[in-house]
């Protein structure tokens, strides 16, 4: 008999149902590429096709929106959301209580994370991966600056089914002007916990988990990745600092680096079971202006995207599940030792 | 500016972005079969090869798995709930308050809808259609007798990209031992709205969506067909019966039909504008022991998978779509003008 598991941090259930596909090989899965128009807009040489840059990393100073950049910050030319454009006139207004809208206001860019076109994040090198994360730290400081701007998101997709429309590595980050709706489960649910135990959820999932074992990919003093309890895909994956911190904002550099290099660990480390694989990685950040970062733990959440989901996770907000987490963490692990 | 928009059914925020695809001929979609192994064990003459039919439609008798039937109902042999099964020792059982779980009851029936493998249910006739719908009625009030079945649930993966593992046309129950975590959403905001006005939230949406007309795609004394405020896909549509119903158990065989000719032509009208397409529809209907039925109101949610979502999505369980839902009706109901 199948498993439900409540997952206590996002609020979801599971249904846990190994069998069909529970080994790696299991999956036949292989990166699409996102279609091709034209020349790669975020290759070296290429800048004019991009908005101008709002931040560069250039190990030998040159001209912005010129090549000779490892890292580069563009705001997204098909913003989801914008803190400049005007009103859409053609988008109805607010329809009363029922049908309720705000305007799109809010920031999103894109990480352009290398300049080599065929360069995949899982094969950054540790340097590399720091001077990524760097940039995007500095940038979502800069954008909570803008009072406007309420909730960061730090995210990459890869491969076309993860919802890339780029094959070169980019991440993307958001400024919401809101918390959203999922996010705010998230918050209730750390909130709750801390007000009737006074203590963060987190701290005590990760106690519950390190004392279990058994979902553990990897532990040391810093950071710790496992298998979440209720993984809603198989080989979902989730990276978190050990000690309390609310805000990645906050972390630093010692700390980030060391955050560079489990996060490479576990994205070469699915790149071993499954080959280049489409992903999705998230990074959960406390609200800017969080009055209790004693209740939250920022935290990145990595979904390999093994398959696609149907109609009962549409229906429900639910998920089937054929990998065991504890199965998915013993591999994870097993490469480790060899 | 784009525009962020509170769904009242569902409780998610969209962010409305037209622009880059919002155009039928923008989306490039192909329905991707699932991988083949073997014979098809959907097809007349290999009835063997799945476990023994819990229901059929013979019009003319024959034996239990043989030919002869139209529609064929089994156990789904890889079933995520089961009623029957033991339970599974190589799963964890219950880790506390914070790694919460039950046990795997329930059921998982396939409703194989046509003895044709390559008939889609976009093109099937509306008698077949509503022969189709009675059969799932009648398993539905089967399944419903059973106490440990709480909530029943009834869908339809259509093409890889929705999660179908097999291209024969085929719906799938589910009978939940529980109210899973987003249908748990949509319970809290109907019964909130009915506390707070006495009256069913979606009969509230849907008069203020004939009153304002811009997203409706067809509406007569029975049903409406319309895009919903805050669509999470493009072209998502929702289809309901106008008189308040809370469950589609109950609904009356004239009526019943009526829904058929509804199913039908929406996914006939999304054939003609996207050709074979990838989709899911799911149909929610009220808990088994509903004590305010006043409160709820049966629908169903229909979603194109004409892309794949991303990081976004995945971490806030809000949506970014492309196509407003003012355009998507329109285009729609271009085709019933024609």
């Amino acid at each position: 008999m199948t498993q439900l598991r409540r997952d206590p941090i996002r609020g979801h259930w599971t249904i846990i149902a190994p069998g069909r596909m529970s080994r790696p090989q299991d999956f036949k899965v292989e990166v699409v590429e996102p279609p091709k128009n034209g020349p790669c807009p975020f290759c070296p040489g290429n800048e004019r096709l991009t908005p101008p840059e709002v931040e560069s990393v250039r190990p030998v100073p040159s001209a912005a929106d010129s090549p000779g950049w490892v890292v580069r910050v563009i705001p997204n030319r098909f913003a989801a959301l914008s803190l400049t454009d005007g009103a859409d006139e053609t988008l109805l207004q607010d329809a009363g209580e029922l049908l309720r809208s705000q305007p799109g206001v809010g920031a999103h860019e894109i990480v352009i994370a290398t300049p080599e076109h065929h360069r995949r994040a899982a094969n950054f090198s540790v340097d590399h991966w720091d001077t990524v994360l760097a940039t995007c730290q500095y940038r979502m400081d800069q954008l909570s600056r803008d009072p406007r701007v309420k909730q960061l998101l730090l995210f990459e997709n890869h491969g076309a089914q993860s919802g890339a429309s780029k094959s070169h590595a980019h991440l993307q980050i958001m400024g919401l002007p809101m918390a959203a709706s999922a996010s705010q489960q998230r918050l209730v649910n750390a909130r709750t916990h801390f007000q009737r135990h006074g203590r963060c959820l987190i701290c005590d999932v990760v106690a519950k988990e390190l004392d279990a074992g058994q979902r553990v990919v990897v532990a040391d003093d810093a950071f710790v990745a496992f298998a979440p309890w209720a993984s809603r895909l198989p080989f979902e994956l989730c990276v978190l600092p050990r000690p309390h911190h609310a805000s990645f904002l906050k972390v630093p550099p010692a700390e980030r680096r060391r955050l560079a290099a489990h996060l490479r660990d576990v994205l070469s480390g699915l790149e071993t079971l499954f080959g280049d694989l489409p992903y999705n990685w998230m990074l959960h950040t406390a609200p800017i202006h969080e009055e209790e970062p004693r209740a939250l733990h920022w935290h990145i959440e990595i979904l390999p995207r093994l398959g696609p989901v149907g109609g009962y996770e549409w229906a429900t907000g639910s998920y089937i599940n054929t990998v065991a987490p504890e199965e998915a963490a013993a591999q994870l692990r097993a490469l480790r030792g060899a």
